[in-house]
């Protein structure tokens, strides 16, 4: 259970380090600014698209991919610092071709796409010439249990026919956005983990229509979005299907480690620029006299927030380790637990950040509002914290159920 | 200290729940609906206008001025119940022409205003024919101590002359916001509270330019907004000011009690509508094939949110009733408490509504997230938490500083 | 719902004030060493004995029996702000004759018990000759759901045989202790709340066994105690059971009402003498130079506990109210809710306090530890705090099942 | 910073493992009694007695002692999961030579003494055969600031005369402790940090006077016990003063590192006791029908309790870490976030374990009370939280004071 940078990871590091001192920090409030200009909402952002060709040349491009010659060859372990750094500046993902649900959905082709769709969508999305998009959560039951999706896909010949209504399909905001994958039910009287499946929907199929975007805290996230989407009759060729049907369920728990890995990763990045935030606020501000940085309820929240931050990063490495040596299957235990503390602890520093800045905090001059989002978000996507602690809390129950009785947690 | 209700105040309560149920609740998704369609952000929206005549005929109108001809003449603690039905549906205030800050600016005209600048003001503010802004925040200074204020009015002949900058001024979005309330320095050598004053500001006054409209929490408010505005040499009738120089920190105490109690009493609730949408989800939905209402973590929130906003609209309605007994000067200690009590309470179960609704709660629908952004913002509004703490900390410290020793706290 | 107090508990509570202030305060000191220092712990503290004389002259003797000639005459609402004063002091309670068990189980008498049964122990009870003891818990079934409870009450022709093992017999240590209220089984084939039975049981009746007494938190709580106590055949004549077999439960709700309120009153007082003690240390110690007072953290921690307290008197004064006006039954929501928050309240203030006084928080020269005792022990009398708020956040929820829909919680 | 076990620490692991499951738990309840029992409250309790040779012949004896000879010759990231295991069961550390504050004087005696005092102190404890005490707090000042610390060491010809008032020095309240090491005061007038140094002055030396032991929560955890020491007058050797006059802060500081790291390392191994007892209790336990480990509050607790132990367990091996690499100065921003991190999340997590047990968990059959008081204590032992928590808020706005500004916190 080492930690350490590897020497190719401490190199990754100190390029992307210095990739966000020069073009990602001094950017950010032009990002903002572009952004909120634009009045076709969905369209890219300018300084994102112009950032990405020095991204490339610079070696920081599909850093995330594991057990693969198309990205950077890291395990998840190496990965996180990268991971975490990018979090800082949620935009910035995109710049190295490192965001979600892109990454997820690359990952997912690269392991269960036919060389023909590998060619297709693989190669564009890694070249980050399309965008693509994920379409499991459904508004009419509670997604977190898969079991629930309505989705029906029916083999009609040669053929798949979907139909279904899905949202929060974050991505099909953006024009360039190409493919879905989505996920359905084949068979509804399959035994429970078999009835779901994936199947690949590129955009332009008739019968596939986004009926609206999302707004999140009253913010539409654009170019990238969050979409409702009805799927009538929409009709694709029986070879769209991923590994074969039934083997949706299965898909998805590969899929879900991983991507849970990453946002964890980057909401430590958040939380630690929304701590700088609150550290340079302090010391800056002087309501009654004195700097805010002398105040005792701040430097207490400030250290309190460095613990928090500091617990949840090792227990972040730690399931990259697990997932690493153990596989994701037997390391969803810690994948739970850091599925739960990361955003949580998020939440807390930002909030904390926000009310360092008064008023500033909640409107977007200092961004704080949005990553509150962002954190707060997390604590539902992918299943909501109740459902991981609910698993996580049975599994440790589990350990004193057996005939020969466990002894109490032991050191790693 | 009787917190039942009056004849009178239960005969007004019984009117305003029936309002709500035929017109405001009915109405609210269609309020939504309108708000987010109008492209020209700044337009009144219609369901708003259509109820107003309706709600005055009800006499449901102008029923938070006490001691007033002009209101309906009820105390604090006679309002404080109807303020609480308003709450529920934030939009709702201004159907019965008690949205803040009109309600605070109708106050302060009504209590320091020349009976000429009544007419021009009070009159149509009365009438709900204009709106109003209230402009003390400043962007450059922790504006939560009024004497870090910076904005200048400097007395040229018959005139004033007002340079500075503010923000925060909510209601300047609206098209018929005619009259600003601003408060500034006229002598900033003068004894410490004795700096401020403030002074009537046409809003068409040569010099007065609204630099932008603030988002918080991604939502923009329309049509009311929160507006940065940049004054420039702004000349007003020396008339204008309130009450005379160096009055302005008086004028303001007086203003802010009512101020936050009004907040809190609608904060409650808010908190009641979001407990009541976390119960009723919870009955519908259905993961892992129970509802969420049978699910011990859910019971135990709801039991939780019903003791926190009990608990908190005892403890407003004890304020107002110290208010109405004691003057808003003495009641400033019970007036802290609730600013730190209600927003606190009113976040915590709105979160926990949020969660209880999944990815449908941080989106518009159920405007869970909406009310999120009103109650986070409320702890920064009027003062962040931080300071209201530290003035009554500081007021329960010097009970035991006086020579003759104080007993431990009694029983009201 | 007036919380004033009236003219007569004005006057009791200035002469209960007068009677603290120049015999429990300065001599809280005393009783604890003298309590320290018997050797024989299960003896009357010489102080409380010295003090009962006093207090029943100054007509201060029996307050809390509320529709009764034999106490003070006072509604719950009466008695609330006497019985917070009473728990600033624990042991002071037992002075004015208020003190639990003793108060339960006399107002179980006057309520239930025959003329005959009054005269033998009601009446040395209210003359304070006697002392009694309640057995209800059992070690082993979780006796907040009193179905589980298994001693069993046997008919043997004109006598009861009872057999069982119950502990937190509290009072039982005390050697003036000389009657119990043993609540048993009659019939456990019977309708699930009428298996239960109260009967009299005289301590020196054959068959009764003290194992032994618990430590609380390592405090034995003499001379009072809690008992472990075995009845083993125990005979008594039939006329002791108290209103008829099958009763019990019913008792146990009509006695548990008024219980609870008073613990939760004495929690309240008990945590504003931490507060003022947290003040009083704070202004005196000087760590790195200046007093704890000026410190940020401490002040927060001060005005929060003011909030605190106040609010849970404030809701604590509403059960009263609603248990005088629609009775203990339907007030059993209200009571559930102060039974959860007041201890929890009084966890957090006592917490705090002792954080301010360092290493002296724990040990005993302040009495911090033993009053957080006390405190954190009420979470779990009674029923644990999760029993009460899952039958709360029930009958939350149910408001939202009937056909007819409710609206959201309404203002009191 | 590889976390995991080597070769030596796994065997180590396997037998410590072996020994607890062997000798330590079956016993832990004897333990229990026998301490109980003792009317002589001062002598060694006869298991941990008979233990002790079993331990030493086991080769589990001494293992804390970092670079030296005399012990397992192991770094703090190795002692950790060791410290960890015994701290499972409080008294186990005595029974392998472990124990506070013992370890703390031996690693001084080896650090600090001359090879005359190492003959005549550190062997004996090294063999168990004598124990010791530290006096270092004041009753009368807040000494979490040393410099506060007023027991003066005044040098008189070839000796040292010793005035002073110390409590909370645990471990004199032993028969067999023999040595005190005492902080006092050489010169006050020197500067802040060298004003201190440290003595040895042997328990039997005239002027020492034991006045009172002290209770903490209750408890007097005998034969150990926390002494207040009256110092008057009391003569030594000048040669019995450690490394010299004004070096005791200089001395604390090497100290007070491995000794709170092993308090921390304890309090996770008491914590996952505490959650081992819950998951056993909530099974076995059925109040209203079903086991407690089928309610979503406890399930979702005990969750909770897994995330907050583990993420605490990587943060302490990353201090171990930081101290055996950049040395225990350099790590002081670790040390710290520990102190403060594992205490609370000790408390946390027993006081949930407490509420599953109901009234056997305020009381001392599953010692859950006395763990609680354990883990309280170390919320103030060396040092409260706050003192910890201001400096590290302190040192992380540090970072964004220099000219050079900072990058926000960085992977590890």
């Amino acid at each position: 259970m080492d930690f350490s940078h590897s020497p190719k990871v401490a190199a990754l590091r100190e390029r992307l380090l210095a990739f966000v001192d020069e073009h990602i920090a001094p950017n950010d409030h032009l990002h903002h600014e572009q952004q909120a200009a634009m009045t076709d909402r969905w369209q890219p952002v300018p300084i994102t698209e112009a950032l990405k060709p020095k991204a490339r040349e610079a070696g920081l491009w599909n850093l995330f991919l594991p057990e693969s010659g198309h990205g950077a060859g890291l395990t998840n372990l190496e990965y996180a610092p990268l991971a975490e750094i990018m979090g800082r500046y949620p935009w910035s993902s995109e710049v190295f071709n490192c965001s979600a649900p892109d990454t997820g959905n690359m990952e997912t082709l690269e392991r269960y796409a036919t060389e023909e769709h590998k060619e297709r969508w693989l190669k564009p999305l890694l070249a980050g010439e399309i965008r693509s998009c994920f379409a499991m959560t459904e508004p009419d039951v509670a997604s977190s249990d898969a079991t629930n999706i309505q989705t029906r896909i029916v083999r009609d010949g040669d053929h798949y026919v979907i139909n279904g209504r899905k949202w929060w399909s974050s991505g099909a905001g953006d024009p360039r956005c190409a493919i879905f994958i989505v996920m359905g039910k084949t068979d509804p009287e399959a035994e429970k983990h078999k009835q779901q499946s994936m199947i690949l929907v590129p955009r332009d199929t008739p019968g596939v229509t986004i009926k609206r975007m999302l707004p999140v805290f009253g913010f539409d996230d654009a170019p990238h979005g969050h979409a409702e989407i009805l799927f009538e009759n929409v009709r694709v060729p029986a070879g769209n299907i991923l590994l074969g049907e039934g083997r949706g369920f299965e898909i998805a728990q590969g899929r879900l480690g991983p991507g849970r890995i990453h946002h964890c990763m980057r909401a430590i990045g958040l939380a630690e620029r929304a701590l700088e935030m609150m550290c340079r606020r302090s010391l800056e501000r002087r309501p009654f006299g004195k700097p805010l940085a002398d105040q005792g309820v701040i430097i207490d929240r400030i250290a309190q927030s460095r613990i928090l931050i500091d617990q949840c990063r090792l227990l972040t490495l730690h399931a990259a380790w697990r997932m690493d040596t153990v596989g994701n299957k037997v390391a969803r235990t810690e994948i739970a637990e850091i599925k739960v503390a990361a955003p949580d602890m998020a939440c807390q520093v930002i909030d904390w950040a926000i009310q360092a800045h008064g008023a500033a905090g909640v409107t977007e001059d200092f961004g704080l509002a949005y990553m509150y989002k962002i954190a707060r978000t997390l604590r539902i996507v992918d299943g909501p914290d109740e459902v991981h602690k609910f698993q996580l809390g049975r599994m440790e129950l589990n350990k004193y159920r057996a005939p020969r009785n466990a002894r109490p947690g032991e050191s790693v």
